[in-house]
């Protein structure tokens, strides 16, 4: 029986592993892909996470992974299925057939952007494609760019961009957006926003980096091309949590229940990156809530 | 009028910073000392900021700071005397008399760790001396240390440590720790911790790294010695919120009120890093409120 088991190996899994191995506690990980690192390895540049300006994602998820080597935290890869409390110890089953037992558990798997899955999206991502306006928004200052979406974090996303960009497309199927009352007014202060109601996008195109957009008037179908160089994509997220669902409170959209300090509805097990209810998902504070639940763990088998 | 002052250039403010110019917001960073990093520049050695492994406190200060030079931050030396509302505006005036005006603070000085002022304690800092188990305590496997404190916060240290160390004696200037009671029972399931009762420290010694502490007896002063390589001082935190309390809600030991989204109870102001009400105050979890404390006042001035 291990002292802890943590579930995910992106920025919050090994953060944990990191702290939970330097508190000596018994720990394995559980990696679904041979290859550590989550989003972070999609990502074509990262500039936001202090001390590491400038980094690659790929090296960023390198780094990462070689400071838990660093530090004797093992890692296995194994696709979680089903994690089933019994109180005083709790068991993850895997794709393999394999049951693993723990005190406590912490749950980091993460989450991803939801895709329109239109052609060019993947060809381009990480150059001129950006699933966060926050993380990427910086490297557009002064060109014109697109968002999709028609929620808060489009709205949110375009008003962003507004401050750095030269002119910002917001691109929303419907003709009225979903953002509060308070972004829209917002919105319509930025000079250089303007809004493409009733429209899709359809393709995204270039010579190695995004030059254009293909936009679908959704009455008709008639197509027009946008000359734009990077492309905000803000139509949700969905967070891996599939395997924990059926034991493990979650709200509507699937995000695990849990606050700053890391703790689930279930006690002993604990939630640590984009997969639970926050309100910033970035790298910094996926790795921020490692700490979190790995003294939220301690706290536990403190019997505190 | 600034969108964004900050102060303070420890892990949060900087982190702040990086988050704040790269949303185009225009900013000012405050800080007290002409030498950015906060507690940081005095760690000795940092090996849980993932992705930096065994890294001198002094560097990654640097690291910080070349990040936030780099982004073109600008940071001004001034003591903040007072933080001022006045709703859509904010002032905040300096010891030299200068007043600046900002539509959003992120106040982001800190906290320090309560010195007990004893012989050999400055000199030793980092070579021995600590204040902080979950920092540090992994430099010490295998070896004898002592605690010195009665709270939960040195109840919790001495059984971090006991996971690691071979010998943790925990010195407490009464009869009773004023530690939860499960952590008391925690502590006596511990067959590697001794509570000495009734003692104070009263010198670090050794020659370059810390070998022994003098212990004195508070009934009648006598006094001993016990060879450690460790000592871990855990008796109390004071946040640097002089200049703030009178303006900015606290709590009774002074911590900013503020929850994981970093806002005050004064809309516009926000508190970033140690110096909020918070459990884990980490290096990490200082640079993670930079950027949730941009993120919300973001929102703010998006009128949300």
């Amino acid at each position: 029986m291990y002292d802890l088991i943590v579930i995910g190996s992106g920025p919050a899994g090994l953060s944990a592993a990191v702290y939970g191995i330097r508190a000596g506690l018994d720990l394995l990980v559980l990696e679904g892909k041979p290859m550590s690192g989550g989003q972070v390895l999609n990502t074509y540049e990262v500039d936001n996470y202090l001390g590491m300006p400038g980094m690659n994602g790929f090296d960023m998820g390198m780094k990462f992974r070689e400071h838990a080597d660093a530090m004797g935290v093992s890692c296995k890869t194994a696709e979680v299925t089903a994690v089933i409390d019994h109180g005083q110890s709790k068991t993850v089953e895997t794709a393999d057939g394999a049951v693993y037992e723990a005190k406590t558990l912490i749950l980091a798997t993460g989450a991803e952007h939801a895709m329109l899955n239109i052609p060019g999206e993947e060809e381009y991502r990480g150059k001129g494609v950006s699933y966060c306006a926050t993380c990427d928004g910086a490297f557009f200052r002064g060109r014109d760019v697109a968002v999709v979406g028609g929620g808060d974090v489009a709205a949110e996303d375009a008003i962003y961009l507004a401050r750095l960009c030269r002119k910002v497309y917001l691109i929303h199927r419907r003709d009225s957006l979903r953002a509060a009352k308070s972004l829209q007014n917002k919105l319509s202060d930025c000079d250089n926003v303007e809004i493409l109601w009733s429209r899709t996008l359809s393709a995204v195109s270039g010579s190695g980096l995004v030059e254009q957009i293909t936009l679908r008037q959704v009455e008709d179908g008639t197509e027009e091309e946008l000359p734009v160089e990077g492309v905000f994509i803000a139509v949700g997220m969905q967070p891996n949590t599939q395997a924990f669902r059926d034991n493990v409170p979650c709200d509507e959209k699937g995000y695990v229940l849990a606050g700053e300090d890391c703790a689930t509805k279930v006690p002993g097990i604990f939630a640590a990156g984009d997969l639970r209810t926050k309100q910033v998902r970035q790298i910094i504070t996926a790795v921020a809530d490692g700490a979190c639940a790995v003294a939220s763990a301690e706290r536990y088998l403190n019997g505190n």
